[in-house]
């Protein structure tokens, strides 16, 4: 493997803390940043701010100006090759005089995958590849799951006591975590594109599912509903809120309850679209609301509520990251919510086994962030 | 308050070091350690090391030999001043000529509490009291709960799956936890003076609840198990194997299935022991048993087994420390064992609340060890 110097590792970090700020914005394209070195000294600094902007490389480079000829480029990502919602970024370099290009990964975009780092190396630029790769995979890990496969980037989300409980036998949920570990999630809300959960939450919880931020403004996502029946009130909080971002109600095509009077009073309801699915038994298969929430460009799904959605989602194995907030409290009995409903299995050596990616202490919570093994 | 050197400090601690060798040997006596400090040296050292064998100060100045007149001792627990297995250490140090004594806690046993302390002033001894004060109750907070309560310290211990489950629906739960928690949780058995269990458990799962290190001899615990019908099978595995320590089997004085002929062949096996209680309904008063064991002299009974008899244990609020052992699997499903079988609070916000003392990463799993808020 490539030696890389201090200096390379050095640069490459800032761009990868760059690419970070546009986090919640630049959906479903990846996260970016670059850096501008010349001499020694970094003359220009950019990232991908929000989907349908400019690119990293066209404000680091606008901000060194003509310091960049001769300059070297750090880039989090492969420049792009294809004409999009921007010219191609490799172009730029090339035509800005650069002379040597570290990248940490190549773009899986089977649009661009190795063109632009083509088009450098044919213009005679230095292009070296891989310098921390895995970060940069994992920075961008919603963005390579969206482009290289059909579904969305899955994560499950548990708020639950130690002994698992996310509610209690009345259905009571106020508060388990405290206020940090929920101000984590309203971030994780505002990372994903989407959030999904059952009409059984939102006739029980009548939640709002915004990503309440402090002192910032956060990004809510789209909520899904999986109303099978079109159950939903017409005055839940979810459609009847200030939020900037709409409520996809999935709806089964053949339930003979779902009702074409409210159909139309919804559709009347500007931030409110209805779609409807096959179903079989009031359940759908989970892979086709995936796979049509991705062809909607949702790039990142968030499993919030339901112990029964839950139970699916792990079953059908379509989980791509755990969140466990864990608040230090004992619900004490065995009638409560637990966190998923449904059938377990015979033996626990068929459980599903995580692997703890991060652990946070919030407060006195613990948060686990995890993948399966 | 007072104020100790740093010299003072590192003796002290060396102290509370010894100390804690004497773990899982002593009970119900308290584990105490003791330095003697000559002319900024430390010219001997000891701790208790068993239960009715000679206290930590005789160890000490008999390593000292004449180098312990007019030398600074310093002990963990004040010296006592009564004749009970050993003649008093008080009047030890007296004998001996220390000139200065540096006592972390005064000694809550009724038997003492000040009057050793009084004695060393009365001999002209300077005496200097508190220092790690705090340090000194958590070590033996065992002892102390024994000697200031009519209970012995009660431990709860879970092993479950992320999901709060201890079994699977089948009744299985090997293994949920890995080898380095299970390890943690021998040493755990091997520092109290006795497991209790339900007959369900015994019937379930046919444990031998020992002690097994690594290396090294466990002291296994004294074996009490609830059994109101006087249901253990004569071969099961708790009482037919080789091990030290006893079993005592509760069972319900007003039972009408607790065979009498059975009662009479348990009775010929030495090692176990039976114990008639009154109960409600197959229920016994939990306070009554522990009351009992504290009568035996256990001074720690560790809760391992049956969802229900630590629902119970919960519910009547008679835990003293929890430990939490979670391994990073999700049971999935929510028919498994819950972890406390019984009714749980209408809200959570009666969940019973933990503050976590510790919290230890063994391997992949997780040990939280915390107390009732």
């Amino acid at each position: 493997m490539q030696e890389f110097s201090n200096a390379d590792q050095k640069y490459m970090k800032r761009a990868l803390e760059l690419a970070k700020l546009g986090e919640g914005r630049t959906s479903p394209n990846p996260m970016v940043g670059a850096v501008v070195v010349k001499d020694g000294k970094i003359v220009g600094e950019g990232y991908h701010q929000e989907y349908g902007g400019p690119h990293a490389e066209v404000f680091a480079l606008e901000e060194a100006g003509t310091k960049a000829v001769g300059a070297d480029i750090y880039v989090s990502l492969e420049p792009c090759s294809h004409y999009g919602k921007t010219p191609p970024c490799a172009q730029k370099l090339i035509d800005t005089g650069i002379k040597r290009a570290v990248v940490a990964m190549v773009d899986p975009n089977p649009e661009v995958a190795g063109r632009g780092i083509d088009m450098l190396r044919k213009a005679g630029i230095k292009v070296e590849i891989g310098l921390f790769k895995k970060e940069a995979q994992k920075l961008n890990e919603i963005f390579l799951k969206y482009i290289q496969s059909d579904y969305p980037f899955v994560y499950l989300k548990k708020a639950q006591t130690l002994d698992g409980y996310i509610a209690s036998k009345t259905g009571d949920s106020k508060w388990i975590t405290n206020s940090a570990a929920r101000l984590e999630g309203h971030k994780l809300r505002h990372r994903v594109d989407a959030i999904i959960v059952g009409i059984g939450t939102v006739l029980a919880d009548n939640p709002s599912l915004t990503a309440r931020l402090d002192n910032k403004e956060g990004v809510d996502p789209l909520r899904v509903i999986l109303d099978p029946d079109l159950e939903i009130p017409l005055n839940a909080k979810l459609i009847n809120q200030n939020s900037t971002a709409n409520t996809l109600i999935v709806t089964a095509e053949n339930s003979d309850k779902a009702d074409l009077e409210k159909r139309d009073e919804l559709s009347k309801n500007k931030m409110v679209e209805i779609l409807s699915l096959k179903s079989n038994n009031k359940y759908f298969d989970l892979r086709e609301v995936l796979k049509s929430l991705r062809q909607r460009k949702i790039s990142s799904l968030l499993v919030e509520g339901g112990a029964k959605l839950s139970h699916t989602f792990l079953k059908e194995d379509l989980v791509d990251k755990f969140y466990y907030f864990i608040a230090p409290k004992i619900y004490g009995g065995s009638d409560g919510t637990a966190s998923f409903c449904g059938k377990g299995p015979e033996l626990m050596s068929d459980a599903v086994n995580l692997k703890i990616l991060e652990q946070k202490l919030l407060g006195d919570n613990i948060l686990l962030i995890a993948e399966r093994k």
